[in-house]
């Protein structure tokens, strides 16, 4: 393939006129293709980061009159934009770990059929969550049983069900979109049968979907949700992840961390608990408010593009960086571990190869070529629509040719 | 008494230099007297923070190599400059009401004496304790059990014991300085007495005394503590807080939201959860990053001043407003709710006023003086001795009684 094809996509790319509003401040022959892990910095992120410090600095704790309700403000326009959930039942606030503890845990004291005695999910689901799940299994006396569903196509609806079978299933979590393989699970379908049908609180970790492909909480049915906002948010490092509670569960769920952002009229501080009738009843402390001023910024630039632009822009580049792989890369010992689909396929290409991790280090260090390595064989290349390039693509992955011949 | 005696004070304070190294961008006519709720700028900590946000811009994902180990770094430096705290024992992480549900849960799994039945707080403790108490009780069928204690001079050590006598205690929590008084409890004999004679886990809050009182957790035998960040440590609105875990502890302690970064080899993802050896076990998910870069430059600060002379000027401060508000006040209805020893008050001073609410916010309005109300009828006047001068506590005050004369 010659590099022309990327640069005639590129040509006609409408994403392409986005990528002045995000900063490029590193070595300009850097080739960055790690928004996977940490996402590009917007300038409108910036902007509202600044702002917000400026707020500090100038009206100090009066402050507070804007930044009280935007844990609730940036889950809002978070939920419109890009996961289509209605006002009031997203939030932005903690870590996508505390988030999924809560509301885990919530599920499981409110949600749980009679007599349920196993927390499912997918022996391939990222780190924090299996960890989470142990710990919730382990103090509630239940088993968690792991999925062990093909480690490049991820759990399809039927390895789901089969694990959910037994009606002893007292919660399934999983993530959309597999973070090694980028394997995209049906979460309307899983939702439909295994939430619905047979009555299973399911709880999905939005991480590596949120910013990259459309979601539709609301329609398909999503009972709860949480993901975080570092990646193809772009929100920064540890910027505050979110959570989602849809509106009819709200009411029987409770957080077991109560804290005082969650307090129904949080300042008539002589009360007992009494949780917030909405969503904010699973606030928990004070929430980082220069970092959730970024979350905003970051959000507004997501608008502006639109997420089925953001999908089709990256199916067309992890579709280039397919077929380059195939070309290039497989004659010299690497495996594609990513779904074939592009429909089944997230934002990013896994590679195996049994040297992966010193490829990536070599990677960086000689040819400038930012990926990252996941233990012990694979390189994956996040490709996030707003800002890179087919040429990067194809540069990036000529780049690593080069690299092993 | 005449304002030359404060300016006298201001040009003897050796603390008064350090004042330019906060940042003044209110409008000049106000004074600041809130920095008990939201401390005020430091230029070191704004430096900080340009500096991790020109990180994200420059090096991207590459920045993980430095803020990987930031929680435990930023937790060991603001234990060695404010809570003789030897390194390897904090961390900077979370919120306050996350930490304290982390540490008071593995306590009550871990070091309650067997059949222990009541966690025991002080029913005048700051309200996210005692939800996030609450809701453990609850959830262990324990009892929370109230220290009804004089609401100026908080929980003596008699009240302590008394309410620890039955040897049925699982957890004790208190809070070293008062919210809303800003008593000191003694925090070296009740640990003596209720934590290492008794046998009782306890769990300290520090948030409102970081910053402000010298206090030595290592050479006091404290077991846990907890506290904030955004108020005399001025490591801004939602800055991460901390958490403490006394070394011999460490290896017998779980957390119970068991995240990634509290996972022994983190990048090995394909592993069961094994925590780590030391503190970190206490991390759960990805820290807010930006902000933890303020609160290290934050830190700096505290360091360059010393918490001996800041505890000096504090109490100097607080004396200057006793003796104002009994002159000028206390005639026109204001009652003094802080302790008048000024070796058992904190950094702020409580008045009670029955018309409270709406004489703080004609404070600000038409005095620009910003202090803050707690219900039902107290104004918190909060002297943070790194940026106050005595002359804004003598013009504080004159403003309060010009508004009431």
């Amino acid at each position: 393939m010659e590099r022309t094809r990327a640069e005639a996509l590129d040509a006609t790319d409408p994403v392409a006129r986005f990528r002045e509003r995000f900063v490029f401040d590193e070595p300009a022959e850097t080739i960055y293709l790690d928004g996977n892990s940490l996402g590009r910095m917007p300038r409108d992120g910036l902007d509202r980061l600044r702002g917000s410090i400026d707020e500090w600095a100038e009206r100090l704790v009066g402050g507070w009159d804007g930044w009280l309700d935007l844990p609730r403000q940036v889950g809002d326009r978070l939920g419109g934009v890009a996961l289509g959930a209605a006002a009031g039942q997203m939030l932005v606030c903690d870590s996508t770990t505390v988030n999924l503890f809560k509301l885990a845990s919530a599920a499981l004291d409110a949600l749980s059929p009679a007599g349920a005695k196993a927390i499912v999910t997918d022996a391939g689901n990222f780190p924090t969550d299996r960890y989470v799940l142990e710990g919730l299994a382990a103090s509630r006396r239940l088993v968690l049983r792991m999925i062990e569903a093909d480690e490049v196509e991820g759990p399809t609806v039927d390895d789901v069900e089969r694990a959910c079978a037994g009606a002893d299933v007292a919660l399934l979590v999983l993530s959309h979109v597999g973070y090694r393989s980028a394997a995209v699970a049906d979460l309307r379908a899983i939702t439909a049968s295994v939430g619905m049908s047979a009555g299973v609180p399911v709880l999905w970790d939005l991480s590596h979907s949120v910013g990259a492909l459309p979601v539709e909480l609301d329609r398909d049915g999503v009972q709860l949700a949480v993901g975080c906002t570092y990646k193809y948010v772009n929100g920064g490092p540890g910027a505050p992840a979110f959570l989602y509670v849809r509106n009819e569960l709200q009411d029987r769920l409770r957080t077991p961390i109560q804290g005082w952002f969650g307090q129904h009229d949080q300042f008539a501080m002589h009360r007992a608990y009494d949780p917030e009738r909405d969503v904010r009843r699973f606030l928990a402390g004070t929430p980082p408010i220069l970092q959730l001023a970024a979350v905003a910024g970051a959000v507004d630039v997501l608008d502006a593009i639109g997420l089925d632009r953001i999908r089709a822009k990256n199916i067309a580049l992890t579709e280039l960086a397919v077929q380059l792989s195939d070309e290039w890369l497989a004659p010299l010992g690497f495996q594609l571990v990513s779904p074939r689909d592009p429909k089944r396929r997230g934002s990013h290409v896994c590679l195996r190869h049994p040297n992966a991790e010193a490829i990536t280090d070599e990677l960086a260090a000689r040819q400038q070529v930012i990926a990252d390595f996941r233990g012990p064989d694979r390189i994956r290349l996040g490709l996030a629509a707003p800002y890179t390039r087919f040429v990067d693509v194809y540069d990036g992955l000529e780049r690593l040719r080069n690299l092993l011949t």
